[in-house]
């Protein structure tokens, strides 16, 4: 009997303790649907700050060097509409903030030699600090647009795309050169909401040269363990279920499922797709590579599509801009 | 009664499954114990079967371009003990393969635009095909050596360390750059074990411009999964645990506890350190940055220290040079 009674109260122990640990993972979960949507990291808002910003440092700028302004070139070859659309946004951004732009085209019967000549007159020109090329490049003739690329002088590449520029930036010499606009703006919506970036573990999906990449040597160099997913990654829930902080640059519609997502990450959706959509009038809407509602379930920030990572590309070009008069000031400066 | 039989039916159940469970977990360590040691990936057999490889290579070439040769230059300045030991390998090792190897020593009172006017001078040189400084400079005058690595012309920088040659391997260009030869060498020694690292998940551990960042560009172009530990990691064993290709290269001696590894994985260890060991007429003993003993219970494959990573960087340097001597020929060929 003695037996049978310590046989019963250790079986007890056994089941409270089980019973209290299923209690517990009840309670987990429900905290996991009981908590708050994610909050929005705008990118109208933050984008607007930034080129206020700007605005004023541009006016010190001028206040400071009488005669002096920031001055910018988007060399476009052809006529393509895309690039059209997307040059007049960043011409009207760069006279919003008092830089000089300036639109140079060439015709899309321009040889590479050509296009090489107009850069090089470019990269001569004092007076101007930032050159960039619309890609992509709309010419009946073949060019090479890595030669073109790497033929900017990497003072005034304010794209970041030249590969003295992907040099510095991949090996951690941040202050030395310029950093791709998307994957520097995606930095300045994460400091936006607060969540250092040292120690934590990010995750990038997605390895192009203008977001994936420097976004990986952009977060390593700001301290993140940084994964790096892509397109033969096997098990990439698994691998975004880790993530802090996730930025995602895959190109495919709403690829990354609200479940994958750890409780509480920074999402950063760079992903810009055109969906059929029959309630609209056109027939289709933008949607990021996140999927969206039940993303912002899970996250802790998230960044909308559109008016997420959008608008902050062509911010960061015009502080690239900026960032590359005030070095020519100071290195004149230091000249005299 | 009834109720009370029931109760132990249950009680009985819920803890023979417990014990069920608790010989289960037994057994698998039991099945971790009795696996064999892992095989050791030596570095000394690989880079003698990389070094008959080019020697081979330089025979055709010559016989094919009659009173041509493969040359490289080994520029030094001053007369560290440490650089003259590594110079003299690297000179001992191009002898061997056929490569007219130049030992260019200056002066530790020379200035940098001296080191700058000697790179230039090379660089110039059509028949010199490969160019490398010798690191840590050792002059008794302020010379920049992130300037003095980048003036060597990206087309002979056989060392793979200045910015272009880091922009193209960083963005993918794997067969327009040079590779530093560390790295270089431990894609060899992964590529001996059989291992394909497409869709593995690779672990590096350092971010050093000669070691973790190249690798992690290595890896990943080659479609790995690739996660970036650093001294800001702060679940290092964790991460460690999901590698299926573990490099590392901190720095420190033994820092890698075999516990961390993941049963059946590769681990390159690239360190080089020094320990004390009262056994040794020295008084020391050269280890990695893994704990090799317990390491090499859990990892499938495993590079020894030394014999390992080391000696395949001299025979990388080699490889360079011979692709920089067939680049020469292939672009002259093209030309004529």
């Amino acid at each position: 009997m003695r037996n049978l009674n310590r046989f019963i109260s250790l079986s007890l122990s056994v089941m409270l303790s089980l019973v209290a640990r299923l209690l517990h993972l009840r309670t987990s979960s429900c905290q996991g649907s009981r908590r708050s949507m994610a909050t929005i990291v705008s990118g109208n808002k933050t984008s607007k700050m930034v080129r206020e910003r700007l605005r004023n440092e541009v006016e010190k700028m001028k206040s400071q060097f009488s005669g002096f302004r920031p001055s910018l070139v988007v060399l476009q070859v052809g006529d393509r509409d895309d690039s059209n659309l997307y040059i007049s946004t960043k011409l009207k951004a760069a006279a919003e903030i008092g830089i000089d732009a300036k639109h140079v085209r060439l015709p899309n019967t321009a040889s590479q030699d050509e296009v090489l000549q107009s850069i090089m007159s470019v990269n001569e020109n004092l007076s101007v600090h930032g050159l960039i090329v619309q890609l992509p490049l709309d010419s009946v003739n073949p060019i090479n647009t890595e030669l073109i690329t790497n033929a900017v002088s990497p003072e005034k590449d304010v794209d970041g795309l030249s590969c003295v520029n992907a040099g510095k930036l991949s090996r951690g010499d941040l202050k030395d050169c310029f950093i791709p606009c998307t994957p520097n703006g995606c930095m300045e919506l994460i400091r936006q909401t607060g969540v250092s970036v040292a120690g934590k573990h990010a995750v990038v999906i997605g390895r192009s040269k203008i977001v994936g990449a420097p976004m990986h040597d952009l977060l390593l160099w700001n301290h993140a363990t940084v994964t790096t997913c892509h397109s033969k990654t096997p098990d990439l829930p698994e691998q975004v279920s880790r993530a802090d902080i996730l930025v995602v640059g895959a190109g495919r519609a709403e690829m990354v499922r609200g479940e994958w997502v750890k409780d509480g990450a920074v999402v950063i959706d760079c992903g810009i797709n055109h969906i059929p959509d029959e309630t609209k009038a056109s027939g289709k809407r933008v949607v990021g590579d996140v999927h969206y509602t039940s993303a912002s379930q899970r996250a802790g920030f998230i960044t909308p599509v559109p008016g997420g990572v959008g608008p902050m590309t062509v911010a960061m070009l015009m502080e690239n801009t900026v960032q590359s008069a005030q070095r020519f000031l100071l290195k004149n400066q230091t000249r005299t």
